[in-house]
């Protein structure tokens, strides 16, 4: 396999993954790629060293955190913090079971096995008895009785194979390659070919697409990619696409064709990174929420927006690639994993396929927070699932100086010593403020009390003497009475702010999450002391701080330790199914699986939204 | 059902199977268009009196045939020779026993139900419950739990419908009618429209196209119509055709669209006739010879014409209609039967599907007479088949004044009283020689001893004293030395001749069959002298006199009794298998059961032919 030379293989063991990557690219990152979640309650802050993982070669220097939390004789024996140790060449890393969250539950095929390596997809080599005069013989079902023979179960044809296999055996001397698809021969290719098998799992969300390309014959990572989604020019949330599609006549054409091209430009890059033809990819495995999935299949959504909230199809769906125009071999299909309910799409059954929530007794919580919020409690095997209107604040729609996770955003920011500290994407000039900025932001200032509980920003004159003249010095009161807080400037009289409206955004999204929860833990007869983890899924969940999340009240306040972060586990999903027929019986029978409670009918909506509106009050204490 | 009116109906008791014809057609016709083979072994002649039922109105006058062969009786308890009992009003034919070829095994949905009228197609009409807010719901997977249901099995979605069916389900306030192909859930339409279920059953000859619209519901017979196949400007045999496929870039291309666009207009034709929408037509079931089948589904055919003979497939082949561009509903599906070898196509299938051959213990032997012959011999539940370049001779093609059963062909001929006596078709003026007039010619002749036992035509000083003068006078000596017979003159010195190279062609046709049957009687380890029962089959089968096929030693030489015509066959197959599962499966297992001998390459192949190519002695005797 050839590889772009600007990619830098990292080989995890025990779980045996590959995989090709920038470098500066974290070992926890990398393996978060690869579906290799490992502990962390600090969001890869580098203080809480619960990222530990040895690593032989190929890793750039210590860090000051590694300094400081490492022994001498763990950084002699090559042990590093995976979230602050950056990949500078080949380099094989060794995660310890301690540091695995879950085991082998996520470890797709890892050594104990919960997904094995066992795909759909399957190529068998054949070299074929030529016809012979007066024997009863036909190509294809000759083909066909070689495949099933040789693959050890009965395959049926797609006939679309029926017009160049002729040809095809004649020129290749009756030596060919045949493609399973389960028991489905969906492709005939001259030659032994068995060593280009390729597929590719997409993740699509509201605001951002990721995509990975996997070999398939040993579940390597050849390459991974992100773009936005295009069709955020339609609006933030998917509701504005929605209304677009019902609006416009050409709306739901427009909005599937923008998705479709985005998801080819993604494996155009893939293809192009791992210098793989897009010809040998013979299944794309997609999850995405119920809107997403709608427009990809060019599905109306529009009942979907209105009461009583009905999705046209639940899926799982199978379609020829090429029906969807979608870059892959002639014979590929595309599996969109099947959706859990209205507003929980199948990128919650791909995060559901990982985890193990229906696996044990423990009551255990999974938030997911993209442009929507997802909830799934599990509880002595059960799995209650709702959604909320997380809103697209956490990805800069609403917020004043909002944007997303791109160059010069606003990712984190302390209050030390009276003095706001922030960084910003890629170390440049500030810009905007991205979602976990904004959590920052806000619990800073809450943590200092220059926010109250209510979410108000004091004016200066209204704060406790505690608060130091410096921070003081960020509180801009704006003529309608309310106060607005300066966070960075720009260039000389251009700020960058965090207004009082904003905060109220924040309260929003964050109260329709903490409802959701209080009413799933409500309807399970248990209560936040329970959970025993909170799992935080999705491309903003990843880059919240526990510590934040709890202290705004996004999530119930649990020890930080239960806090884990599984990142686009959607995505880690997907890839189990492309990668194991296992994950994908799994995936289908979650779907049944899982109940579904619409919290905006729920009595006890309202009282738990307002109820959460409010910031806790130990914030203030911390 | 609304009928145009110059179509009668005829129905047929006590199968209860109804049809609708044009005016003049015979009830022996009639019954076979429906699948009711009647028995006869003088080819419709009106001299076997074998097939004998009884009509309730709607009948023309008696014949004189059947006043010599009718007792008062008989004539006052209304029974009829079906073959010359012609439709004049709406009539109910019933018959009897004795004159069911096959008793029940061909009575498609007869009294004794060997086929139950139970048609992989079936419609359900629901009412179905309007989604609730905050139950989980999909608007597809709402549907198909509810057809399951009614259907009493799970179905799978066509993810095409997916698109239509939000708005359908809300315009039609929830009450649609489902449609499922077998598992398949294949349409939705608004309101109940269980009452309009349609299937066409399709014969594709090399030379001639038959369908009939059949209504899924009862299995009525709506319309029959035929067609010649346009590919026939491409050449009269199959192997003409695979070489214009062959020899030019787009010939595949064109002869696919040739059979396509023929097939469309003869499911035009049926649906104007039967005023049905073929938007209602749910199936295609196609039958057709190997080369035909490859043509219709636009596979390269190259490979069946050069040894070692391998055709692409055999199939059965399911298909969406929509893919071959075949005018259905939208999700309608064509079902190809399977084929039995290289060139021993799914017509031959569709024959042997209703008939019993496989059955019973019987010596029985089928043989198909179209463009090409094919043999099948049943032996004590085995089925061996082989196939013979019947030439297209029996079509017209290589005779010098032949030509296909068109009005003016030449269709009967008679010596009686050393007077030679044709019947043209449509009474017409003379313009050629279809295939059983040429049959006719040569076995009078032959007779008559003017054509020796070598198959020369004798010169008049050859004839032996017994040949009337008159018979004399159609010898017309040649300038190479041979003779040519004068048939009919057209306009003053013009004239209809049957040539020597005709007879010859003659010869060589026969001949390969006559080998053919040999083999397989030679390959069973029997005698001619065994056979119980000769089934002829196929369009020209259809009109040679049991007596003509002995004499010229086409057939082996049985008791005419034992000599069944069942007319278009293969028709009758695919019919079968549109209306009834259980001949669905019998088609696709004895496609497995049917073993196959390449004649021409037989060890005895030569010998046979050559011993073949005369005349039976006995015929001079007659």
């Amino acid at each position: 396999m050839a590889h772009t030379r600007t990619k830098l293989k990292a080989h995890f063991l025990p779980g045996q993954k590959t995989g090709w990557f920038d470098p500066g690219v974290s070992f926890m990152q990398a393996a978060l790629d690869l579906g290799i979640l490992i502990e962390s309650s600090c969001a890869g802050l580098g203080s809480c060293a619960k990222c530990k993982v040895r690593i032989r070669e190929g890793a750039a220097a210590l860090t000051a955190a590694e300094r400081s939390l490492l022994t001498t004789h763990e950084i002699a024996a090559g042990i590093r913090l995976s979230c602050q140790a950056k990949i500078s060449g080949d380099s094989v890393c060794f995660v310890p079971d301690e540091s695995l969250l879950l085991g082998e539950q996520i470890d797709i095929q890892g050594k104990k096995g919960a997904f094995q390596l066992q795909p759909d997809i399957r190529k068998i080599f054949l070299q074929l008895p030529e016809p012979q005069l007066g024997q009863k013989y036909f190509d294809v079902e000759h083909v066909v009785a070689h495949a099933s023979a040789g693959l050890g179960h009965a395959l049926e044809y797609d006939f679309r194979l029926a017009a160049g296999t002729p040809s095809l055996l004649r020129q290749s001397d009756f030596a060919v390659t045949a493609t399973a698809d389960g028991n489905k021969l969906i492709a005939l290719e001259a030659g032994d070919t068995t060593d280009r098998l390729y597929g590719v799992a997409v993740d699509i969300g509201t605001t951002t697409l990721a995509a990975k390309l996997l070999d398939l014959n040993n579940g390597d990572v050849l390459a991974i990619a992100a773009s936005v989604n295009p069709q955020k020019s339609y609006g933030a949330d998917v509701v504005s696409r929605i209304n677009y599609s019902v609006e416009n006549p050409d709306g739901l054409q427009r909005l599937h064709d923008m998705i479709v091209q985005a998801v080819n430009e993604l494996i155009e890059n893939l293809c192009r990174d791992a210098e793989v033809a897009a010809a040998d990819i013979y299944k794309l495995v997609l999850a995405g929420n119920t809107v997403m999935q709608h427009l990809l299949l060019k599905v109306e959504p529009r009942n979907i927006a209105y009461k009583p909230y009905a999705p046209a199809f639940q899926g799982p769906v199978t379609l020829p690639a090429s029906k969807l125009g979608l870059l892959a071999a002639a014979g590929a299909s595309v599996y969109v994993l099947p959706g859990l309910a209205c507003f929980v799409g199948s990128d919650v059954t791909a995060v559901l396929t990982v985890l193990d929530l229906d696996c044990n007794d423990k009551l255990q919580l999974v938030v997911d927070i993209g442009t929507n919020g997802e909830m799934v409690l599990g509880c002595k095997g059960k799995l209650v699932c709702c959604s909320s209107p997380a809103g697209p604040a956490w990805e800069g729609a609403t917020i004043t100086y909002g944007m997303r996770a791109a160059q010069g955003a606003i990712e984190r920011a302390e209050i030390v010593d009276g003095e706001l500290r922030y960084r910003t994407i890629a170390d440049a000039k500030p810009v905007g403020i991205c979602g976990s900025g904004l959590l920052d932001l806000v619990s800073e200032f809450r943590r200092c009390q220059v926010i109250d509980k209510t979410g108000r920003i004091l004016a200066p004159t209204e704060l406790n003497s505690q608060v130091p003249e410096k921070l003081k010095q960020h509180i801009m009161p704006q003529e309608n009475g309310a106060n607005d807080l300066m966070i960075a400037e720009t260039s000389p009289g251009k700020h960058i702010m965090l207004t009082q409206k904003d905060i109220r955004e924040v309260q929003l999204a964050k109260s329709t999450i903490a409802a959701g929860i209080k009413i799933l833990l409500q309807e399970a007869g248990t209560k936040a002391a329970q959970i025993e983890n909170i799992y935080i899924a999705g491309a903003f969940g990843n880059h919240v701080r526990g510590k934040d999340a709890i202290d705004l009240g996004l999530i119930p306040a649990v020890a930080e330790s239960r806090i884990h972060f599984v990142g686009n586990a959607a995505l880690a999903g997907a890839e189990a199914v492309l990668l194991s027929q296992k994950a994908r019986k799994r995936a289908e029978s979650i779907a049944g699986l899982v109940e579904y409670i619409e919290i905006s009918e729920h009595r006890d909506f309202q009282e738990h939204f307002i109820g959460s509106m409010h910031f806790p009050q130990e914030a203030a204490n911390a």
